[in-house]
């Protein structure tokens, strides 16, 4: 119905996630019709970023310099390294601003079935760094789901083998969350892993 | 907190429609992370888009040739002409499948306060086309707004002026919906354009 280039357009628009067809048709309508500017400098951006942005060599995060702004802050705690599954995570843990040391990104976890193994998550690279540097503690944060955790396992084994502090950090029920609409595995969970008020005797 | 080029690929992906600051970090994590042939797809087609894409020289719809497939179709119906919007709208037609005749797009609609007069909905185009073409019936599709309305009664007089038949397409309560659903001012048209089904008497 539209011509074969706008149809094109509306294809590749669909690569994004969570844009489907009628979506798609209503970005490329949009930038075609309003805003072109937009669209010229959305493309250019794109070329930009998919030919500059690597991973910084260091944490491995998302970053088109050879080391990102992280890990070359000289004022981040380096005694403290926090292994997350994606650049995502590290935002996300630096929006909550309480934590002031290092990171490494595995981009991604664990999953034989899909062929990934500890070398696509770079852990020759967190021994390599557990050795070299001065990290007294490994604190891991990838997800809680069934990789996730495999994953923190076999990071915690090896970490302990190069003499190294190792860390989870907390599951249970999310602050401000009600009781009532926390699902059973959560619950399970945060009973579990309770911790002592006090110990009475 | 993501390195600048990151940063500025959430900046240009905001400006797709119905994409806030949370949509356009997923988007740029996922293009960068998980698809970067698709992102330089999407880059490349964009870019050729803007380039390419103008408008049809006989309807103003989009397209990157002179005269869009519509317009060159010689099986469409010459004799009706059909008035809408947005090259979307056009597509919405198709769709329905049931009219077959060309089309011609105004590209929005008259707004003397945001500085839209006849000249930028191609008005000039439209009448010289009633001169030229054998057209019988002039179908205004306008949105049934202010300004649609307004648009619609503007055109439906120039049309006369050319001794062109014009018509309105109805307005009313949408097929398949319920009654107890459907706003008052929608209600309160379909009341007043009420068709007879027989005259008694």
């Amino acid at each position: 119905m539209f011509s074969p280039l706008i149809e094109d357009l509306i294809r590749a628009l669909r690569c994004l996630p969570g844009v489907g067809p009628k979506s798609a048709q209503r970005m490329a309508m949009y930038l075609l019709e309003k805003d072109r500017d937009a669209a010229g400098l959305l493309a250019a951006t794109l070329e930009l970023a998919v030919q500059k942005i690597g991973r910084c060599g260091l944490c491995r995060t998302l970053t088109e310099e050879d080391v990102c702004s992280l890990c070359n802050n000289s004022r981040r705690d380096e005694k403290s390294l926090c292994v997350v599954e994606t650049p995502a995570d590290v935002l996300a843990i630096e929006q909550a601003g309480n934590y002031h040391g290092r990171y490494f990104v595995l981009h991604g976890h664990l999953s034989p079935i899909d062929g990934v193994g500890p070398a696509d998550l770079g852990i020759d690279l967190l021994e390599r760094r557990l050795a070299d540097e001065p990290v007294g503690e490994l604190i891991i944060a990838t997800n809680p789901t069934v990789e996730g955790e495999a994953t923190a396992q076999f990071i915690a084994e090896r970490a302990r083998a190069c003499g190294v502090a190792v860390s989870r950090i907390a599951h249970g029920v999310p602050i401000g969350g009600e009781l009532e609409y926390i699902d059973g595995g959560t619950l399970a969970h945060a009973f579990n892993s309770r911790t002592a008020f006090y110990t009475g005797g």
